[in-house]
């Protein structure tokens, strides 16, 4: 069985290092790790421009795989990562299992307030607001709410593990679990 | 034929009026614009707590319709909202066309530096990437290459209108150019 790693990670310069760690944690369970810069299953009209070729490309892993892990830490901001966030929305309307990690244990509202600061502000009601009016959302959730409605809706399940900052993009341990379980709902085994 | 939009002016307070205006330029095009507030198709199970509810509905709305209008705006931070986003990526994976708008005119990767000020650092090789080492990406596109990956490829368009701030979540000039160019490709006829 495949399983579609997606995150920011393929923005560090360690990359491949990181991936091959991620392949060697799903070999370990049974699973086939693929990699957002993995060869693609075929290969993107030579025609379209680098961004194009490697938009195709993900879209084409992930149709291939049974199954997603995405790592939902936030990403210079309060939120995940939008590639990733992409990908996570992609693989759940194609109705196969999808599996989420954060790094950060501080809930979305309490992130989103920290990042406004004084510009935060109480409506009438009592909800809080941004400086342009738009409310901040409160569910008591790890980010936006069709994240994680995703997830719990697709079987799979959203591990969080509290990471100090300077191992934020390293830290395998909540992504371990996520394979675990990955294995476990696709009946694989090592 | 019914379009789904998709946008974080949910968290708007006058939601309402705002949700009236596209439905109505929906209308004007002879195609039905559905509000991730309207009533869900079927109703989720009342079990369910409120954020997988919303989440539910919001998949059932998507199911239902034959394209999609994102509004990817940056939302406090380079990126679009992230709730958009994988709706975005939801009804793309669903094979449906796909369109999108942003009222900001400056590209993702001059934000993003923005965004970092002093943090943001060169590479050995003249890359920009963060104080955490995760690279800047510079495809010179208006978010991750993912979103207008998406759009291009599911044959829709990505509308770009420069709006000052204080009609940034209310101008629906670009969000007319999506509609007339959906209910194009749909063959809607008004």
């Amino acid at each position: 069985m495949r399983i579609y790693l997606a995150g920011p990670e393929v923005f560090l310069a360690d990359v491949e290092a990181l991936a091959a760690a991620k392949r060697g944690l799903c070999a370990a369970h049974g699973l086939t790790g693929v990699f957002p810069l993995d060869p693609p299953p075929q290969a993107p009209d030579a025609a379209w421009p680098d961004w194009l070729r490697i938009s195709q490309a993900n879209e084409a892993h992930i149709r291939s795989c049974d199954a997603l892990i995405a790592n939902l830490t936030p990403f210079r901001g309060p939120s995940a990562d939008v590639g990733t966030v992409y990908e996570l929305g992609f693989m759940r309307a194609l109705g196969r299992p999808v599996f989420g990690y954060t790094h950060v244990a501080r809930r979305f509202g309490a992130r989103s307030l920290a990042a406004l600061g004084p510009a935060a502000r109480r409506r009438a009601d009592g909800a809080w607001e941004d400086a342009e009016g738009m409310a901040v959302e409160e569910f008591d959730r790890h980010d936006n709410l069709m994240l994680e409605g995703g997830i719990v809706a697709s079987g799979g399940r959203f591990e969080v593990e509290a990471v100090p900052p300077d191992r934020r993009w390293h830290d395998l341990t909540a992504f371990t679990r996520c394979v675990a379980e990955a294995a476990r709902v696709l009946g694989a085994s090592a």
